[in-house]
């Protein structure tokens, strides 16, 4: 069973979703990766979403990036966005808004522009507070990065 | 039958929507409106749409505006999108780059900030291809805003 | 007789148009391109839009692009707007907020940022109300649509 | 025979248009105020602009504020663009990039934000290049400028 | 012991902290609520940080919003930030962009601007993982939610 | 005596600056062009401007771009602004809002962004009101800009 | 003789220099505030910088805010620049992006927009490196105001 | 003793930085720099401020730049704030916003984007005021910038 589930709305935003995978794969955290669009594929989107049994979602999407939010939409679970940069948006600024403006009652968890690598680390964190393995691997990585950023100067 | 729907995705758009409903009655034309929000009741949306016979759908929304992307998604018949403003937008520009930034493949036609009555009059444009009628009424139409923009010299 | 009539502001615009034709050849749908400009032949584009016979017309612009709605001054068929591009656009919001921001009375159509496809779908969607062979092609298309989004995994 | 003729766009814009007509008066200029819209009466901007023997045009708009652009497109004298906010606007830009973005070939003069009097005042200084008058009155008015700026310490 | 930790950046934050707070009071949660500033107290923040024992933090800030960012420096659990708006900031992104653009590695979960209530929802999606007294209890808010859109009709 | 002076304010805007030379050369115009900032050089600015016999000032620069205001502040003549933009510009913002957005009292006749030739089209227009000749020359020009896009075809 | 000038491009911006005012008087810092334009009375802006012999400028402006920089080509102290917002800003981003994207070699030190009070703390912060007294009341300030975020709690 | 510490909040700020040591070098004043970040180090961010003696700091960083921020909090000396750029920053408004906005109380003194050199010269100023030798090769620099000016006619 995956625990986390990433759905990218495009495959151009698989860059992005990689760099979600490669931390799950360092956490050792089952996770399973589609493409599938809120606006192409809608019900393929509810499909994967209501099948699932992860813990987590993490949904991509550039543009008019609505998929986080129909992701959210159709499950409870905790839902993080990640806005994808298009060559044409308007100031980088339409997918963040679209994903993080989400209306009163249905929560989506943004985090920055093109930081697939942030969203599952925030997946981590949020596992972790019922699981002490992924506690003390962020731990590690936390030493990891802070050290990286020492040996930096 | 309806032949234009008009989807609001909060009732604080009726004020938007009202604007479309007053030009849809001049026009005489059958519609029927519905409050259903792409995240709070998204099983609902997609019932509206799939149940109505309608030529033209209008979806207004704000915020993270899904709502006109998420009927475009659901029908193939022209979606016309009504980007609202809200008061924490930043620079009013997150619905209307919700609306407007659709992905290949799905168009919506948006109209401007809150324009409710070009939403319908643009709806009155799409019907009067196949409709002598309605075209007549736009030419009527057409030529009172002529005649109150001159009046207000 | 042209069903749809393409006219862009600038023949550097063209990648975009051909983005619409390119829908347009594959539908079957007649079509006419013109480049016209609002601010460098105001003449030609009148004389364009009211010699066409057209049930749609598609108007490309960048920069203050005037010209979609100075087409939908012209005329009551709809007007497809799409923004297009340039380098030294602020925030790429030049083009797109000139297009959408019609005041009330003179609706225009936008899609998004160089959305030439789209532009071309909106126009199909707007034919096959009235068109059946039209909506037919409109559901393959979709079908194919889905089918890439799914393959792409 | 009216040495600057005043358009705006809609009626609303009347008070920026005010703020012009009451530099032109205290210069002693003849001038004409028009309503005419680039989208509502396009052919009637063309009338006025064709029929006037003015030595510069001002044109007033908001939203899509493609009026200052249509002028300049039928005159090769002198047109300032002035645009004028509007509640929906977004971040105040729509009217102001419609202005100034023009197309090279065909110039238009933007002034600031509903900047009506700063208008009147680049007209006064395109028109004191050939007329000493102007040009004095033009001098006392830079003089009062700065001595109520220094008076308001 | 609280489960969630709120802390807001000033006591203007306040009403947006209450929305929050309003929720957590529904959902039966315990939460304590601190004002500390990142900029004013930054000692304060991290010892409010490391004394917690909280599963989830809440972080509202305005202006340069560092808080949120702070926080998630200081913990390993999930950090919710909530941009506030406030009366000059440029276009309401300043807050937006501080608490949503954080760099590799630390990620901070934002939702919208002003958003208190879905801040206190995304904690509890994130709490319900391993509650599921708290998962029921969003069933019944979500159905409650739907029924309140649908009898907006 | 040059008839027109051109400022930038740095060396780097010289392309854009030769874009106004070569209208202006077009149509047999005398200029000078000097580089001289507001910021590195502001004596000079004053002297340049005020030892000038010029009708027309065409003032170039990015960032904060204070030249055409300083200009303007110290002659009565028409100033004309070209806002140039650097790769660090927030959203190609800078330079357009500093010239465009002055205060009342001195005006600038901003163009658009790196619009060297419509600033010395917008020249041409202000000198050609009391000069038959340079009105007859932009009469040639407009003919050839309308016969190229109508050659575009 | 003043340690600190103010100078502010409107009398309108008064409310902004106050702030000041008040901290400087908290400080016990010797001030003088002028309202001088870089546009309406530029000669007088020059003379003020030049005769002052302050350590600390503070210039604060609206619009195209272009006093702090022209105070920074006249001078060879700090000059602290404190952009204030204009209704009509597009974005608020006019006076903010004037005041700091100042060109390489004359650097403003920008706070944030309205924020007198931060310029005023900003300027005791450059006098306390060599005094002693005033680095003192700065650690007091530090510590009231440390006091008022907690006992906001 | 360094009379100016440099912290960049990341290597990839270094080229910036590079700009600011440049100017430290030509002025003969004592810096030391360091990579330390608020989000990955804030530790050692806080202990680097506390154990420095010097006059100024200068803090660079990107995206959400809290750093100066930051370190404006654990200091009571002038810390000037340099904005970085990151190829997916929303219009490059997100590190600017971030180092300027700070809240009534901890001023930054911010730079424009990527002002390394000009950080460096803000500094210059600030130290010069008890140092007349820095205060006189500032005025040589002024005239070397002015030479250079002139000569790039």
């Amino acid at each position: 069973m995956a625990q986390v589930v990433i759905i990218m709305g495009s495959a151009t935003d698989r860059p992005i979703a990689q760099k979600a995978e490669k931390i799950l794969e360092e956490f050792n955290i089952k996770y399973e990766t589609y493409v599938a669009s809120a606006h192409r594929t809608p019900e393929r989107v509810v499909n994967i979403v209501k099948d699932a049994e992860a813990d987590v979602f993490i949904a991509l999407a550039g543009l008019s990036a609505a998929l986080p939010g129909v992701v959210a939409a159709h499950t409870l679970k905790p839902v993080i966005g990640v806005p994808c940069a298009s060559s044409s948006s308007p100031a980088n600024l339409d997918s963040l808004l679209s994903v993080v403006q989400m209306p009163p009652g249905v929560p989506v968890a943004a985090v920055g522009i093109g930081r697939g690598e942030n969203a599952a680390l925030l997946a981590m964190r949020i596992i972790s507070i019922s699981n002490n393995d992924t506690a003390n691997k962020l731990e590690d990585y936390r030493k990891k990065l802070e050290q990286k950023t020492i040996d930096s100067n």
